[in-house]
């Protein structure tokens, strides 16, 4: 049984600063939030955590075997070197979604994202030491079957993209909507999904969906660790897997 | 007549250096691909152009008034400071779609993606300065009405996030369809489109598309000029009037 | 002759920053400073300019060509991405240590370093176009002869580094007092210096003085051009001559 | 008594590099060392560690509970995102001075800093968990007094340097030679030095040493710790301790 730890974060009162006094030029709004997430990619990562861009003003991390004091070590690096603060809360479940759906709720009950006076909140609970296994988060790696020759060498850049991005969509809804999993692209043709204990039949038919509804066409690794970083390495390996044998699914457990 | 200058970004053999000698660690792809971007972002922006993520490992870029010495200047100082390469095409149109067509070409043309010995291609025309207008540039920019109330104030992140996704694969598929524009998701509730000489109807269409399809309601401001920066920066003035007047499309000429 | 733009770049109140409401982690301040230069010698550079850390909350940079509107620009986009402003003052000279003189007290006079109020001063004056010549700029590149060989390779790493400081100090002191250069350690065994017009004489004298004063050896290029970038690149031309030659000076010009 | 633990730095064959296939332009140098640097501040200082970028291509760090596994692990994501690599040498011992020539050793050992078949070294050992102490590490943080009044709002820039560089010059040779310490310039008026187990008498003497041979005014905050992160919280609140008090030396143990 996995057992997620989640982390929302949240710049704050990300919206208003972009367009006070006046709008800001997009190239280094653009450029902030994307070394914003590189630096937390690091941070996190660099304590084997797994931090999803998502929206840019609103991340998603894995975050299992790191406390809540180093939670505040990177909210702090973060109000060190940025013109922005952002808030972190942290939360526990059986099913990922399950988990961020009380981290968001947590961050909510502290006040509106756009809320001038609510600054670098941190809540939350993360998982005793005693509890921790080696099955507490499973990650899918999913890419798409031979992008390259079928999109990116034949078709336009946006085009190719737009495949890619249609897949995405109907991947990151469905395997939300059956499957309680949170799915991130994370560029090229990759998607990465934190799920709860699925199997491969639930996989099987997350890419027969996504292949009948708008016929892009998926394979998927699959690992499981007692943290993001292992678990996504495992996955990574199992993917490599099914290139190998040509399987849609592969288990690295 | 906007007469749009696009720039293709292909990291050369990206896919295959990922997994070479075996796969790398996520959060340092993740770290790679944002700070090469806010890079190009930077290095694109001091020259009053746009650069979009789109796959991370292909991007596109508008690039009125930035020479192809100035391409090579870009090319070389990526180079210098990671360890991939990227090869640049450049192609001019009446609709950025075109543009990129022709400039996906003519990268197709000099090798696949993942062709070990195709390295720092540099390819195409640009416009030349007699025939540069103050209207060869258009750029929309949309947003969701009232995300921070119906969205992220109440709703949890990822499904917050799958509303923004919805809504944005759905307008980046019309757009393109149906007004030849690329439209990019740059973060929070914004999408950024490079469109060709559109006017209120094609965006009220747009906008109306989306709420049908998806229910998800946008507004969209409007900038033109003789670089992206400038018709960009339009556009979000564009936009602050829509947030103040309540219209759903506001032309900035 | 030589007509050298300076900047005079200043962290704002930056010290009082660093230690309120106490003092804030060191390697975040280490973080801030050295990425803060890296933008600043994209920014400057990517406009053919050059900027030297210094002492990291003051640098100094080289703006040939380098309008105000462009400084403001550099200024804005900064303020955009760190939690700190910085002020800017922009002077011209025949000799570089002088055009320091001015940009300098052009800032003392607006307020101290350590003013609350004083901040993003932008002042100054740039060389008027129809004034610019391709002497405008001289670089000299000087490295360390046989460093590898007679330091790094055979001595603690703290002690070779001992040796190439006290020869930086002396050389960065006697350049400044007899001949009216800016000199900038920039790693390993290499300081740049900019220079007014200096022949040979000079740069064998500096040579001299420093191999008598502290027993370190040094060889030297020096360009010339219009801007930073095609002076200092000349000066690095010039340098691998010496290497090729053996000559302790090659001027190429 | 302390037991530094210190890791030598250095970028494999990066002299030869920047000037292969000609010199590279000088701000991608100076974008890539700093940043480098930046990013081993992060590295090394999520794990409790300093870094001092010295010579930028030769960098020296306090890495106590630093495994040789997390000095791989670095190792590895610098490789995975600079196009150069680096090798690491870790030594102990009760001098810092000393541990940096066993590690500078074992990497001499290894091959030239300009071999080009000598890449991404990893030797040393490291202080046995059991062996740890609260004492293991003593930083010292220098700071100039009242530099701001006297020089910053009173020279020009380069003048202040000159005077800030002087003192550093003669503190880093005299601490080394005196005092077995390894000193470093962070910027400002700030040295940061890492020491053996030193009292107020040699700090006072090495104070009143640079004070007599350059005129440079300093004062000191020491502290002691498991790790640098703490030793060099320590010295900073003991610096703040003589800025209150006005005492030369203040030791925070």
């Amino acid at each position: 049984m996995t057992n997620t730890q989640v982390t929302h974060i949240q710049i704050d009162n990300y919206g208003p600063w972009t367009v006070t006094p006046e709008p800001r030029r997009e190239v280094d709004l653009q450029t902030l939030q994307s070394r914003l997430f590189a630096d937390l990619s690091q941070l996190f990562g660099n304590r084997e955590g797994y931090v999803f861009f998502s929206r840019f003003d609103n991340m998603i991390a894995v975050t299992n075997g790191i406390s809540l004091d180093e939670h505040a070590l990177v909210q702090e690096s973060v109000a060190n070197r940025y013109p922005v603060t952002m808030s972190l809360s942290v939360a526990t479940g059986t099913s990922p979604a399950e988990a961020l759906e009380t981290a968001t709720t947590q961050l909510q009950n502290a006040g509106s994202a756009q809320d001038k006076s609510r600054r670098q909140i941190l809540r939350g609970q993360t998982i005793d030491e005693e509890f921790r296994t080696d099955e507490d988060v499973q990650i899918a790696h999913f890419d798409v079957n031979d992008a390259t020759e079928k999109y990116t060498d034949r078709l336009n850049e946006f085009d190719t993209f737009i495949h890619i991005e249609q897949g995405y969509a109907e991947l990151m809804r469905y395997m939300r909507e059956a499957h309680e999993s949170l799915s991130f692209f994370v560029g090229g043709d990759n998607v990465i999904a934190v799920c709860p204990d699925l199997g491969t039949a639930e996989y099987q038919d997350a890419i027969d969906h996504v292949n009948e509804a708008v016929e892009v066409e998926l394979k998927v690794g699959v690992g499981r660790g007692q943290v993001a970083q292992e678990a996504g390495m495992a996955a990574k390996h199992a993917l490599e897997e099914c290139r190998a044998t040509g399987e849609d699914v592969h288990l690295d457990f």
